[in-house]
């Protein structure tokens, strides 16, 4: 059975979160104690994937809760500055700061912390009823190729993309995936490829710029993305290269899938231009898997995400429902 | 000054081959007293770009006359052995052939290495005609996006798509490169960014996911690739991911340009289909930059090199002119 990757530690009354920078090599778990440690999770990419950092966050608020009202202001605060893109940071923080404004003084700790633990299993039952929503779009055989980790390790469990896959199974489908490495940080082939191959998925990894050869070579049935951040009109901010993958699968004719949480769509971005996108450190690029490839003096960009624009997305498949073009009323309606 | 990727040592009578593998921290020479050091030098990307190969392999054979007339032909046939899609490689062996079945035994070892010389001196004067006319086609000031590295270190010198670039400053314009990194061997980020900032290029390395992404962002003048293979109608085989940034370039209406020198054209094969892919070894994509990411156990696919079609190449740039489409009748003549 797969690790959890955000789970709250009764006994010690801290967070535990698996350590995905060690994976595939190592599992292991930072304990945070305070809404820093949480903070500082998120940041160093310890927990990634736009749902898990809501529940983390989420998490993060109630132990700031701890020290009283006036911190809570000040742990949202501090988590919001954390990562800008991925929109469900900001949709659970909200929802912390809602339930904090509404308590007294003595229950905040006890009622933020109910509120983490319910955003973390609600997580669960939706990626549950995605799952079952998106599996209908696969055949009963067939190759799925996927980019960076949409998968268990993203969210509270169950995965949204892998979450489609996983339930595919369960419907007694034979779906054989091809995982993208996802540079620069490799969350394809150290994260995808591993949560999956511990399920015994049949599971390949090929660097980023073979999808196009791949999808030359052999029918691919569908592309299967996250997201972190969608468009009122269906356009989807998700890891980089997923923008690239989009292109390819139209080339191809191959369908191209969104899977995300209603809680992933930014009802205030009208469009993917309104859409922040977080540029990183440039010795991710530099330095694979921390190993220094080239220098410090040459130049490199190192955008975390990119945004697909909603003409090249067949559908969103969230867990009300597989959202089909146009997205624009169908999103508002949600 | 550059290096000499490729260049024969008069003092010492061996090969002077530039260990690209070590690129970009140190600058190191493998001396190949054997044809078999220089065909172990092919296989270990040692030395790599179809140019150089070319050049390498034609050494290599002189290195073999040395043993006398009946070694050369065991030289040729180790060395078509090394590596199945660049096609210089058998270009240059075919034309060494020819110069010993025609010469007596006591002359063999200087006309193969007088052969060998004019193949490596011709290349670097193919290589400036390239450029010179090559360069036409790039603007006055724009963004240029390479991938692989088809540069001076893939050639006996100044490159083939490098080249184009390097005429284009030649000729007062103003070209800003961003080269991608090109997983698994990362080429583009050690080789081509290091080749063109020695010169004083302005170059920016990304990781070959974000080129869809950067088309997205700028206005990409073009897009210059070199070549392993072209077939009769114009079907490029280059380094894996050139495929999928032709279909990138078409979606963004950026010119996809092939630069390349006439020996890279195979008249024996009509099309892509024909050409042979070599697969190599997993662990170049699971150990980036010889550092392991993943297990030996995680299933990986690592074919070196795809095919372009025709469709997606607004003109192959040769030393004996610009061919634009339709390819056939004008590759034929050539």
């Amino acid at each position: 059975m797969l690790p959890c990757p955000v789970c709250w530690n009764n006994q010690e009354k801290n967070l535990c979160v698996l350590d995905q920078r060690l994976l595939p090599w190592e599992v292991s778990f930072i304990f945070c104690n305070t809404c820093e440690d949480v903070a500082q999770a998120i940041e160093s990419l310890a927990v990634r994937g736009a749902p898990a950092i809501g529940v983390a966050a989420a998490y993060g608020v109630a132990l700031g809760a701890r020290k009283g009202k006036l911190e809570v202001e000040r742990a949202i605060e501090r988590l919001s500055r954390t990562r800008p893109t991925a929109v469900n940071l900001f949709w659970a923080l909200d929802r912390m700061s809602q339930i904090a404004a509404g308590t007294e003084e003595e229950k905040l700790f006890s009622c933020l912390l109910n509120e983490a633990h319910a955003i973390r299993e609600e997580d669960i039952a939706i990626n549950r009823q995605i799952g079952t929503l998106g599996q209908s779009l696969l055949p009963r055989d067939g190759i799925v190729l996927t980019h960076c980790n949409a998968g268990s390790l993203a969210t509270a469990g169950y995965g949204t993309a892998l979450g489609v896959i996983r339930a595919a199974r369960e419907h007694g489908k034979n779906i054989k995936v091809y995982a993208d490495e996802t540079r620069p940080v490799f969350q394809g082939a150290r994260l995808t490829a591993w949560e999956l191959l511990e399920e015994g998925f049949d599971v390949t990894v090929i660097c980023d710029n073979m999808a196009g050869a791949l999808m030359q070579k052999q029918a691919v049935a569908a592309v299967l993305v996250g997201a972190d951040r969608i468009a009122l009109n269906g356009d989807t901010a998700n890891k980089i290269g997923t923008y690239s993958l989009a292109i390819l699968a139209r080339y191809h004719s191959v369908p191209f899938y969104v899977v995300a949480p209603t809680s992933t769509i930014d009802k205030e971005a009208c469009e993917g231009s309104c859409i922040e996108i977080e540029e990183r450190d440039g010795s991710e690029v530099r330095e694979p898997a921390g190993h220094p490839l080239i220098p410090e003096s040459f130049p490199v960009w190192n955008p975390a995400f990119d945004v697909t624009p909603h003409t090249l997305i067949q559908a969103i498949v969230t867990e009300k429902g597989v959202l089909t073009p146009p997205f624009l009323e169908k999103i508002i309606d949600i």
